[in-house]
């Protein structure tokens, strides 16, 4: 029941997902739990979700937990064949090949909802939007959902304010353990390995123009500043801009920017921030890369237009040559195409990061089914764990690496509690 | 109509005013605006601050509205002097002096209240609450307050949850541009800078223990970091315990931390963070500084108790030979009483941390009155200021710094709203 | 006259030189100022050098300067063989293929010295050996010779006390711009980088202990913290150990450390730094890499034989199961088989950094050369530049980066020289 | 015998000197071993140091080992009073006060000598200018002497070309437990200390431009670093600008820094490394400080003639207002008066840095006396301890911080000796 590249490669699959689990104790620690609850006892899961080894880890997780998992991807191009096919001859029905085209997309996600889901695992809001458009008559089944992501929650609170949404969704990014690790400590990581692995440049003594201080613009510039790199950022909040001021860098807009930058990296989750107007003002050998979401931060179709020739100089590096005007003959170099450097470049976050997000997608599936255990079923609309389920998670990640933190004694709790002196 | 230690040090408090003057342009900015459209013409406002010369600045730019202002200090032992005399002087009604007795502690805020404000300033809650027990015929008045820290926050929401507060506040403290830079940036250097003076050790090399890691702790850590100390942190909330290790530093319970660390910092609000169980476990010439809130973080009633001799060895540091048991003749040290020791042994925040905090005060009164002569008076309870307002106080610091930031174009901004297209 | 593994590679390899040269433009000076002046003409200069991209414009930079050169490579297994056809195909002789036996190895450094040269380029002195052993006939002939490494300098040492050594060899790797940047900047970086690709785990929280605090454990340290790890050095000198301590690391012996390390990186130039004795102590799950000289500093003989069971888990990561006693199970992962993890793992040094080096390759050759034609030929022995080729290096590189640096003045530089004051 | 300001403050001193005590344990172990051993019974130690309460554990450590020691300053200013009188109560020769004329200053320098020493300690040399021009009949009853600092050594040099020096001197300043940590980590952590005690400034956020990037500036740009500032370097040395770049500094001239810079920290030796032209460039508000040598490194001549008013704003900060041309009313604030910000503003070094420095004194008086008992007496020249000693107190310093080190093993000591073999 499943489609899958190449069945053969299921041995070096299982070999990625075992590696994979001596990274993600705090998941592992779960599944254990699942395995003697059974939570998911008679409850089938739906997922599109970017099939790698650590997503693997999540399906096999809930499947302990007596869950039946159906999994397609969530973009083309980010399937690893070889896990997708060791998840197929252990019995999960998988539909995921790297570089579906767009009709195996779609129809990949049909097949993963003609299992009549309980639940929906998201990347993007992809099942969601799938079943209130085409599939409403899975609606009446749901228990409810899980979304991964930024902008996966953004379209769903826009569903939200239309009234257009019509079962429970756990915003899983909204988790401390997700939104404030993920994005900084493995965007940080992640996208300087991409970068690395496409140019092999030397770092230090580089200037470099991070475009974005969101939590992955700091995790990305925290790290270029310890490799020894002179940071520049460009921001559109003022704020945010005085943080990074406060924080040793450089502010300026990208228009000054564009002049004295060696790599610039884009972190914004926004359109064209390195645009047509930019590409002629920068130094030859200049490198581009993106670490924020789509391709369309850096205005790759621009930069096509103005090149008169295009190499490839390295795998993910390309060379463009531009033509005309003061440009001519300087080259600029594109990471990845300009998509997201980690994860074209290199192998997007570590399995540490992903375990402590995909705790909170696991929790999450236990959270929904206990709710409805206790007669408390969620509404309708967007939803955030407890806080109690965050630090559980992070409770598990301390375990795993050996660390014991305080308690407040009874005394130290009374006194926290009470506001009632003044000077 | 002041009450002043020595008015004949005014031209010294004046001096200081200025020094601080230079380096709160943004405040000035408000200033000027203020000047012009004399937003607090015919208005009282009633303040109880740290009467230094950042509060001065504060209190002239709200005269330069066209307010009258009376002020008394929030905490017996932090009026400057020679500031309260130049205030004084300059026609200011200023009721404080530094190591007032409770009695006339409480008087001056009875006196400052006595002017039948419109407005009041707090820096933990002192006014509110006198108004809310013995001044209730002052509530008639009253436009709204503004309360400066977390303490009074907390209050403020106790006595909101029990239905007694009769004003609108607003919650400076919530002002990014208050609690992400002052606790952060400002704690993290002034704590060092207090610590420096008391001790005069070399930091490099030592194992520092900052005891919590909010916004406080995160900014004594880095610092102490980057001055080339070995960190280790304590928490009691798991996730914080993770970014903590995240961040690179060690993680343990304090019962571990007190047998390995050179420089202790308690940074958590709590209370005997540093308890009688954890004096006799410490290394002998171990040095305990308190950069959180009260004098309790640590405790010295024990601490006092345990020692056979105390001395004072430099300004600001005392000495405890402990007696007793295997801690017989060890030697600890305590800087500036277990009280602030950026305030106790150095200057408290730099004037660029409170520019940005009084920024948001002079801001939160602006609002207060334009909201009710736009006749939408808020209502009784804790308010926050708009993010735009918070937003324009950083921008004001940028430009006096002489950085530019970015605009997201038309096209930019309608990508950045729209979420319709899926993968 | 060459020998290469697939002539067809050379446009390949022609790109890769091509990009390097995009990234040494302080050496493509040196070029331009060789092409005009042709210092070489009429010399033939012999290197056994790694042949790789970088090397390449060596090669070509001398030939530019009037040079023949014919090259093997210094080590079986580091050729990139595109790169070899490419320079083959470009005329020059060329002996050399990735994973050479020892017979060619040998048969290709004779290749090399058939060609009886004026100037030898060593990078582990093998040429040099070669010449005083067996080839002493080309002695008459030898103008000097110029050596790359520390070890190879220590062979040159010893054979100067022997009073073995009988012509004159520059000592590049004493220039600051070879051993001050190259040992710090680039092993800081390209071992972090090789470690990365091996195991793809995030850093940050990681506890790491590095082996050897000298110019390379003092970079990769840096780097380490700058990624978030939590770092512990080990040493053997006590000063050098205090500088780890001073520079904010724990530092202990190997025997405690090897309790809690995440990552074990040896930068010693030692042997068997990780021993028999450690390897059963450490958690499961640790990561060994080498990233100082030979693969001896891990004793990967005694892990072997330690492991019940031994897996290829990734390219360049092998997992080793231990068996036996308190050990029994527990994993350890090594990178690239114990050999320099950055050229097993990753690429070496990045360009910018090899640039500064062959700098001072081309400039020691030319200073061989020009010595000669100065009636001043330098005595059979090991040499430094001075100190003005040294700076001029530096120079071009700053020169390269846009950065231009103060001059003293005449007063300046008066005073600087004169001593004659007291207080 | 002796001359001091107040011998009431003996008290007081001693309370200082104890606290010095207790951060040098390292001398305090030296001191021990001199007691028992007593090596310099019956001989005579004149000093001319700084005589602050490091300097007091110095005199008390040799006269444990049996030296009668006579002190007086080398430096008019660097007197603390109250250590001076407690040395001088209990029983050294002290002539020393806080602000000596240069009448007393020479005549306490000849005091020191009229003791007829056996060796002599300076810093800066002023005690063996006078015994080589007015007082060399002491020359024959001389062993050897000690010299501190950089400035001394060099006057050293310029003498023993000129075939002056008569006596062999130990350069203390050499032992890399000296320079490498009093320049580099003693610098950067006081200087700025310095900075904030007399300026209470925000550091994070600021440009700040350190002048030399030795080992003294590469302390001052990591801690500047390290507080949130971004840092620009300026240099003479090309190697140095490179290092500075590598490390991620932005590295120009100082006609263009000063157009950008809040903060300036001259750290070079040299003489008007900020001068007149540069004054009116600045931006208003910067802050000027010193933390090289001599206080001609920032032109303040030409800065006082070109205000046209001048107050002094804090302790150790005073503002000058320029006159004229574009300048006009721009204020510079320039850190105790331009002298040595560590010494000026703050206290010095820590006593932890003075302890390794003077653990180098200490020995090297020891060295000269053994060498003498050993009839290996040194001859007149200038001559470094071997690094046997200068790793001995990197030793005792990290057994006092209870830090062990590895030791070579038989078989790694023979690796480490041996270069026979090739690849």
């Amino acid at each position: 029941m499943s489609h899958v590249k190449d069945p053969k490669l299921a041995a070096q699959g299982r070999l990625k997902i075992e590696y994979a689990e001596s990274h993600m104790p705090a998941l592992l620690k779960i599944r254990a739990d699942f395995k003697k609850k059974k939570p998911f006892r008679g409850l089938r899961i739906a997922m599109a979700l970017h099939v790698t080894k650590e997503t693997a880890v999540l399906v096999e997780t809930l499947q302990q937990g007596g869950a039946k998992v159906a999994i397609s991807s969530c973009n083309p191009l980010s399937t690893q064949d070889d896990v997708a096919a060791a998840l197929a001859k252990s019995g999960t029905d998988v539909f995921a090949y790297k570089g579906e085209n767009k009709t195996d997309y779609y129809k990949f996600l049909n097949k993963v909802l003609d299992t009549n889901p309980h639940i929906t695992i998201d990347d993007g809001c992809d099942l969601i939007t799938l079943i209130h458009t085409k599939r409403k008559n899975l609606l009446k089944n749901l228990i409810g959902g899980c979304e991964e992501t930024t902008t996966g929650i953004n379209r769903l609170h826009a569903m939200e304010r239309d009234g257009a949404l019509k079962y429970p969704i756990i915003a899983v990014n909204d988790n401390k353990t997700k939104h404030l690790t993920d994005n900084y400590y493995g965007t940080g990581q992640s996208s300087w390995d991409g970068i690395l692995r496409a140019t092999n440049i030397l770092i230090a003594g580089k200037t470099i123009v991070v475009a974005g201080y969101g939590d992955c613009g700091k995790g990305v510039a925290l790290r270029g500043k310890g490799m020894g790199a002179h940071v520049i950022v460009t921001e559109i909040n003022p704020f945010r801009a005085l943080q990074a001021t406060l924080d040793g860098f450089r502010v300026m807009k990208m228009s000054e920017a564009v002049r004295i930058g060696d790599i610039f990296i884009t972190v914004t989750g926004g359109k064209h921030v390195i645009a047509k107007e930019h590409f002629g003002k920068m130094k030859s050998g200049a490198i581009l890369a993106n670490a924020g979401h789509f391709d369309i931060e850096i205005d790759t179709v621009a930069l096509t237009k103005m090149a008169k020739k295009k190499r490839s100089m390295r795998p993910f590096l390309d060379e463009y040559t531009l033509a005309g005007g003061g440009a001519n003959g300087k080259k600029l170099y594109l990471v990845a195409d300009g998509r997201l450097c980690n994860l074209g470049a290199a192998e997007g976050h570590p399995s540490e990061v992903m375990a402590l997000s995909f705790a909170g997608q696991a929790l999450a599936c236990k959270y929904l089914v206990d709710k409805l255990n206790s007669n408390e079923k969620l509404p309708a609309g967007v939803h955030t764990l407890p806080e109690s389920i965050d630090d559980y998670i992070a409770s598990l990640q301390l375990n795993a690496m050996g660390i014991s933190i305080d308690k407040l004694t009874t005394e130290q709790e009374k006194y926290n509690s009470g506001w009632m002196e003044g000077t």
